[in-house]
């Protein structure tokens, strides 16, 4: 276990479902060393799916960091274009010793241009448009390539976070991660995944949100066709 | 599935662990005529674990609700003792159809009078005082005894709202929030309870956490005397 400094920043924008970082933030900050900064583009305030968080820090006074998360979202569609918010991830990443995602995050790792030729996790929804970007999407919950770890939909996030927490303070922290936060999960159903979820529940996904994947896609191929 | 209203309260305190109610929260919210109201005892802003949740409701401003859900965290042993706390929580319970707790949330049930004779989980290094209150302490990850819903340890949280979901608006519309939320979970180990942990992990905790359990139970002792 290691007490060097950890400095680990969450970047948000308008959109992000909160859950794809308050579950990595709840293993994460607690290594050895961290320091966490939630980070939005203007700092202050931001709402995300009912919760408003507040203390937020500019990405403009953020010099450098040691980890880069970035959580995914519906957002996620707009925050692939903003050149302003994607210049900041770049920078960012570019410093930083591990540079990760949750959930649609990737897609922004992606329109970062960070993910080429490398293997990447998604949303299991979202997950071929990574192929825009060069990635290769891979079904798995937590991937690792290199310093680059992303983790799938949502509460991915918790799986990815203690794979993390294993590769920088060991697996014994790490377990003693999961053993504080009893994570010894027993869902009622097995739904989680299109392959497991009965049909008629995967119908009602499509029907719900099949009319944002067109703009989703388009956004990708747009913010693709700019790397 | 309905759409009646369901007015959900989620009831902070200082000291609150974030997980236990983010988790519930991103399930929960989603809901058929969900309402979310976030509340603390004056309302403004809470910190909790290094995040800073702000827009929140004094207890004083909430007539009513029909889910109220209280998480846990260290704070819990000094909210066992606050009357003024203990008091609202008591108020909103009564008219409440669910009244429900993560972690060491069901400590703070107790407190407030509302567990004799009822099963009750708990995160599992405080369970046992669950017993101070005439509770019954249930090993299991999620807990139902009448309107009574109940969650383990912190990450349980989610098996407990999915759990509570089903419950609610019905088992199709609750894998429906598994799959939207890819809760398919797969930890990297299997350290997630004391039974299952390696003995060093285990033994860490206590040597972390040990110093904090008399503490605690002196204040479930106070609380229960009051009841």
């Amino acid at each position: 276990m290691s007490a060097q400094p950890l400095h680990i920043v969450f970047a948000l924008y308008p959109g992000v479902t909160h859950l794809d970082f308050t579950g990595p933030h709840q293993f994460l900050s607690r290594l050895p060393g961290a320091r966490v900064t939630v980070a939005c583009l203007e700092g202050g305030e931001m709402a995300a799916d009912g919760l408003t968080f507040a203390g937020l820090t500019a990405y403009r006074d953020i010099a450098a960091c040691d980890l880069l998360c970035i959580p995914g979202g519906f957002g996620a569609t707009e925050a692939m274009l903003d050149a302003v918010f994607i210049g900041h991830i770049q920078r960012l990443a570019e410093g930083a010793t591990w540079v990760t995602s949750v959930c649609t995050g990737s897609l922004i790792l992606g329109a970062a241009g960070l993910l080429k030729g490398r293997r990447a996790a998604c949303h299991w929804a979202w997950r071929d448009q990574l192929a825009l970007f060069g990635a290769i999407p891979d079904p798995a919950r937590v991937v690792r390539d290199g310093r680059y770890v992303t983790g799938g939909g949502v509460t991915a996030g918790i799986d990815f976070a203690l794979t993390l927490a294993a590769e920088i303070a060991g697996d014994a922290f790490a377990q003693g991660l999961q053993l504080g936060l009893e994570y010894a999960p027993a869902p009622p159903f097995n739904a989680g995944r299109p392959e497991t979820a009965p049909p008629e529940v995967l119908a009602r996904f499509q029907a719900l949100y099949g009319d944002s994947m067109p703009a989703r896609r388009a956004a990708a191929e747009t913010a693709a066709a700019r790397l």
